[in-house]
């Protein structure tokens, strides 16, 4: 069983820009032609955070609209957040908040030897990073430029540096890296943040 | 005749940390297993901003300390500087400021067709795409991230995209992005600054 870390971001480090938009990912292909349909196979349960649910909701789900998406994942899915967010009927969805630790534990028992994806935020990955509980980090590179956005990883991962196992081009729009986590030698929050 | 931005990054899209250190770099690997040596060959001129010439005299050249490295480059250099900066003694350095595109062409006289190199940092190489001029962006995706830091390309160069062409892998330290850069649609400057 492994957590891993999978996300779109852009070349310059960002998932997302200042105001949660991804209308620069979707131009750039189908996700389907991607590694994804054989990443979510292995998957036994995930985790994300507010921003990404309500990212969601609003532009997939649109509960009550009548004109949604259904909920895509099978899998159990926490969403951490210290707020009252709306559930999705149907969907095996579980609010949390707070330390990850004891949610990953649950994740990991939901699992049942599937891997564990820590869907994003960036902060959210960091703070399983930070806990010594990320394994793996595969990051689809986008072929574009922000500027400024949403960070991919807002930590300082220096030393021991990440391990790349892989690279892999999918067209002109996407490069996929993987990556090996180190364990965090500096303390729960890491350095330089 | 090609312009290119060569250079390294961090996975979160840094050039340097806030403070210009490249103590993150070094570690990862030696450049000459790269396709550094290959690609210098091709290079008929160069140019850089006044940050990075200056990281090189403090880090490299070190005049005057009789502790130091001879100037790198056999190929005339471009420094972008609104200050005063000193020379290297029997290197072949231009001081300019100001707009790139009388730069860039005195640049591609002297290169008498052989490719342009924009060192570094990521707005020169920012002001050499909004006018047009940039070509390729070849990056060496470090496998850190830094969190903060001074950025690989600070602009919004989403539509058109960049263009990937080839991805390569150098051990676990490095990864290989090659770019092609569309032509800027909306103005000198860009979107999104």
């Amino acid at each position: 069983m492994k957590t891993q870390y999978y996300t779109a971001a852009t070349l310059d480090g960002f998932i997302a820009t200042e105001d949660d938009s991804l209308e620069w990912l979707f131009p750039l292909g189908d996700i389907g032609a991607t590694s994804y349909p054989a990443f979510i196979k292995d998957i036994g349960a995930l985790a994300m955070g507010a921003h990404t649910y309500e990212w969601m909701l609003r532009h997939a789900i649109k509960p009550g609209t009548g004109d949604g998406e259904p909920w895509p994942y099978e899998q159990p899915a926490w969403v951490f957040t210290s707020r009252r967010l709306p559930p999705v009927p149907g969907a095996d969805i579980r609010f949390v908040k707070g330390d990850v630790r004891p949610v990953h534990e649950e994740m990991a028992k939901a699992a049942d030897g599937r891997n564990l994806w820590i869907v994003g935020g960036g902060d959210l990955a960091g703070q399983f990073h930070d806990a010594g509980l990320l394994d793996e980090l595969i990051v689809q590179v986008a072929s574009v430029t922000l500027g400024a956005g949403k960070p991919l990883l807002p930590r300082n991962i220096t030393s021991p540096p990440l391990r790349l196992t892989s690279v892999r081009m999918f067209g002109p729009g996407f490069a996929e890296l993987r990556y090996d986590l180190p364990v965090p030698t500096s303390g729960p929050h890491g350095e330089g943040r």
